[in-house]
């Protein structure tokens, strides 16, 4: 009884889920599965849908949250739409998963060094500059995310755009840390 | 004659627009962007939606492509619906794009090193590895991301996930070149 409680509990906590959705590439599939989360009341924290190799393939990225019960009625809606060719919850898995931001910051002559201190900080670049902002870019995952826009809101971010997260699954076998690792020096 | 010929013809090449979108954080607000465009036939390239710093309002970034009549078409159908607030074709102004993507690829023994010099060379991070396969994560252009994927093929894609691009107008006044900087030393 009281497990039972527990685990009824525990299947009302609110909980991220990446989901990772290939579906045919026609005009039709993204308008389809929009459909499906904003008529049933699902959530979308973010999407990002992109070709992939085959043209005639597209990879769609849904961040979403829900209990037990809502992510398992948001798979099984997915697989039911005729475009869906196959529908992972990455949650279920081990995965790694990125974001990438375009932060636009004021940029002052006596909060340039600090700017400049904090994209070093995140290995993020600028990619743009003038006499008042900065555009800066960074990648990785959502604490990172979070914690560069945290540190450079007291400069006065003037815009941001976010791609939404994508992830995939990690392989069985691990040799490398999870950490996002630089191979490159400094070129 | 000759020049309203020139122009037509020129109306009717089909060129690639960025447009980036801000729009109320709802859950129809998505689904009725991307019924506007299957409705109308309108092609999507690839679609990136995700939350600003106001959680009440989102930013889309969609890469769609059409001939001048079209793309008209499209900005003036999306500020018509309700929840967009802001419409800007980036192809307008000068526009700094960026685009992450996920590469899983087959690495074995005799192609490790390769796979490792390939990831130097565009700066990508190998963020996972297993005995068989390295998954790396690039960001830059679509120029990038194209090449590292063609450099990478010959090795075997495992998987692929790419965010869309996102893009950001660049200031008037430029001082640092459009060319990605590393700032930070590797660490």
């Amino acid at each position: 009884m009281g497990r039972e409680r527990r685990k009824r509990e525990k299947g009302r906590a609110f909980v991220e889920h990446v989901i990772s959705v290939t579906l045919e590439n026609k005009s039709g599939a993204l308008s389809r599965v929009a459909g499906l989360f904003s008529g049933r009341g699902f959530n979308i924290e973010s999407l990002s849908v992109a070709p992939t190799l085959d043209p005639s393939v597209s990879m769609m990225t849904v961040v979403t949250n829900g209990d037990e019960r809502i992510i398992e009625q948001i798979l099984k809606q997915l697989n039911k739409i005729i475009d869906v060719i196959k529908v992972v919850d990455l949650n279920e898995s081990d995965a790694v998963s990125r974001e990438s931001a375009l932060i636009k910051v004021h940029a002052r002559a006596e909060d340039r060094a600090e700017a400049l201190r904090i994209a070093d900080i995140f290995r993020a670049n600028v990619i743009d500059s003038s006499p008042t902002s900065y555009t800066i870019e960074v990648t990785g995952d959502v604490q990172k995310i979070h914690a560069i826009i945290q540190l450079l809101q007291p400069l006065g971010i003037k815009e941001i755009v976010r791609t939404g997260r994508i992830a995939i699954a990690r392989e069985p076998v691990r040799t490398v840390a999870a950490q996002s690792r630089p191979l490159a020096k400094a070129n």
